[in-house]
């Protein structure tokens, strides 16, 4: 077992250092590499495939409601950019701008998409006539390019890889609808496929989208206790539609503006995964999106019999994803790899067991043996793999009960914040002045994650000011 | 049927004008429209669905081969393009040009990648250290850059849609063979998926790839007689390799260059699509990429049952792509419609029809018509779909065969290029010098697509100086 300490001590633990720990897990678990390009990252095949899963069932869920793919330019011209005003002043300090076009330089900068509103809203201004044209709902899977000055895999990189939506109305109520309905497709696909619960809520004025009239959200926390924004949808109302002229006729024959949203969720959504459910050993992935779901290891593997056992494990396990780790490494060092990859299930299989008919089975979430009979492993794997992945969000509902705090008065709420941990969600009353939002987030580090759907009476009285409080704010420090 | 004259009489003839018949076909059968972005387009939800047709089908073949996709940087700094100095040369006057990071200027420009062997290349010379790493079997999908002056739908734009490959192997054998692998799947799909038969060859010097040892290119021809380069696989020996130090400790410990290729393919192919299959009513697409496979149109559908038996064929039609056109308008317009989009199959089914059990199938490649019984609609509708997927493939065949000349004498050349019509791929014999295929291209305007594999001897003695012939070249008008 000297391999697999090896290989474990490698990462540093994640309660003496998380954000150490953070970056070791997405390089020794494969995920990504950095390049030599500053503040852009590559994903390695291991974190594309986790990726492309993601990419898989959330596109299905869009396309049951309605939602189409299309491809707009990357390149965005800097009047077109520059139309609506607040978008552009949310974005025009982190834009990457092309200059030149072969050997000549342009006549008018052109960014890089940090995201795609305006181009959006150009091409629907020609492409929509009549009512009949409504709604339109499409989506695009890109990438997009936000200048940041510091980077940190998945979290926050110069460059990063998204699916923003973008759809008009007939009506206000229908894009409303829409924006709760992406937004719900989001805290589903995350709880029940990553199994990470969140919190749905609506923005502050201060924290919602450059033009935006008003940005919803999914707030998961991660095992450090700090909040990650997972997910977004926006309703634009009619503001995109009055600076792009985006119009229509209505029935009655009237000239109308469309109504907007946008929705967008990201590869920041890794970044949760890993910090929601990984350990010590490394990564835990879900089942539903993990890129290999049993890994087949086998013991004392030059013995006769033993290979050919696991591959006839793996023939038996079709319609999983299986691999068996037939490489010369040894059991030990293959078991580490495993779990640092956090691959759900492993199965030990070694010339014993053989005898036996029998393998063991090892969950990768919470460490559970488990002797089975070889010839009932494809039932075993598919009841253990549904097990892993409820046993997953579970516990991770449990992480977010336990480390969300209500806190009634300045001192409770100063007491939760001002040290080095007790980090987690902190519900407290808000008068709805950006003046204590500023001050909370300049005495504390902390932020509104968002005013909470689901809201609760804590006390009668900001937290801040003491003033009569109109809503209750989830509060985090957040990545 | 005065509404689908109507559609119809929207596009050119493509005997009139072929370029013209082309974009009108881009943008009736609504697969793209243009952006305000100069060279920029959009693409559609329809044409961007053929697109993750392709996408998906390109990726099996892809993976079943061992190959991974990944995600490498978008921009590449300039020192890092220039390491390799053909590469950059060939790329240079049409590469897009970042200077601009937010407010500040960068210290270097950085390139919108119009390829990334560059980027791959830095990449793998961190990645790879022994044997034991190689080969390494990377793919990508995204958009790439190119500064293009004329720019057309599909053709040439100045981004477009593709994957791009890039392998790295411990032997020229292994990369020899990728190189043909590739170029072999690409052949495949073409003509298996796209119904585009294609030759197979190599690339004069003069028109390979810039710093590729080899380039393989799979030809195919359009209905006009014009060539379209439809995928292409490069063979790069050790040049990367060297240029970026990409090396690994062999087996006999030495310390070792990589032999490395790349291949590609993009939504050229669309363009290839539109050009061998479709006709004056618009778009043919291929059953097996093809969006929308069936449209059920029912005909006086306001008369009772007639929707409900519409909407029961498509339920019968599981597992097969299928749409009921249930709009308002007359079938005399959805029938223009669904020929315009191209779709496979169109069912029609009116009250006579429901009478009598049947509903009328129309082959939308040859306007073949065939009552059948509406319980038999799945089992007819499954074979009718492969036999226009393979009559296409047949019908393209016989085109491209029809349209290849053989010209032995200088006098036949000229006969058969220097007039306006009669283009097609004209096979003649070369002695392997430059100037020949210079001047043959500067006379007629045709360039040499490939040297193929299957070679012929057409004549002794090269097209064009008379001096002994090494080989013989396809010669073709190209887009």
């Amino acid at each position: 077992m000297a391999d697999k300490k090896k290989l474990v001590a490698e990462i540093t633990s994640m309660d003496e250092d998380f954000t150490q720990w953070y970056t070791d897990v997405c390089i020794k678990a494969d995920l990504i590499a950095y390049s030599h390009i500053k503040g852009f990252m590559v994903i390695k095949p291991y974190g594309y495939a986790i990726w492309e899963n993601m990419q898989k069932l959330l596109d299905e869920r869009f396309k049951e409601t309605g939602v189409q793919n299309v491809y707009m330019p990357l390149l965005i011209p800097e009047s077109l950019l520059r139309k609506e005003g607040e978008l552009v002043n949310g974005f025009a300090p982190e834009v990457a701008w092309v200059t030149a076009g072969g050997t000549e330089p342009l006549t008018e900068r052109l960014a890089i998409r940090p995201t795609s509103e305006t181009v959006f809203s150009d091409f629907y201004k020609d492409d929509v006539h009549s009512y009949r044209d409504l709604p339109r709902l499409y989506n695009q899977w890109c990438s997009v390019v936000r200048w940041e000055k510091e980077t940190r895999p998945f979290l926050r990189s110069r460059e990063f890889l998204w699916q923003e939506g973008h759809t008009i109305h007939a009506s206000k109520e229908e894009a409303e609808a829409r924006t709760q309905q992406m937004l719900n497709i989001y805290a589903d696909f995350l709880a029940n496929d990553m199994a990470i619960p969140t919190i749905k809520g609506q923005k502050t004025e201060k924290e919602k989208f450059a033009g935006a009239e008003a940005t919803y959200t999914v707030e998961a926390l991660m095992h450090d206790g700090r909040a990650l924004q997972s997910g977004t949808s926006h309703f634009f109302g009619q503001k995109f539609a009055k600076a792009y002229d985006i119009t229509y006729t209505d029935k009655d024959n009237q000239l109308k503006y469309v109504w907007q949203t946008s929705w967008g969720a990201t590869t920041r959504m890794i970044g949760a995964m890993i910090m929601v459910h990984g350990d010590n050993r490394g990564l835990v992935i879900p089942p539903k999106i993990a890129p290999i779901q049993v890994d087949i290891i086998p013991i004392q593997q030059r013995k006769e019999g033993v290979l050919d056992k696991a591959y006839e494990i793996r023939d038996m396990l079709k319609g999983f994803r299986v691999k068996v780790d037939d490489t010369d490494k040894s059991p030990g060092f293959k078991f580490s790899e495993q779990e640092m990859r956090g691959i759900p299930l492993r199965i030990e299989i070694g010339p014993r067991d053989i005898e036996n008919g029998t393998c063991v089975i090892v969950r990768r979430d919470n460490f559970e043996k488990k002797e089975i009979r070889i010839s009932d492993a494809a039932a075993a794997v598919g009841e253990l793999l549904k097990t892993v992945q409820s046993d997953m969000l579970k516990k991770a509902k449990a992480h977010l009960e336990e480390m969300t705090y209500a806190a009634a008065t300045p001192e409770e709420f100063r007491a939760r914040f001002d040290n080095d941990k007790g980090d987690g969600f902190v519900k407290a009353m808000w008068c709805g002045d950006r003046a204590c939002e500023d001050k909370i987030k300049e005495m504390y580090g902390v932020t509104s994650r968002c005013i909470p759907f689901e809201q609760e009476h804590i006390a009668g009285t900001c937290v801040c000011c003491g003033k009569p409080a109109k809503k209750m704010v989830l509060w985090a420090k957040a990545y």
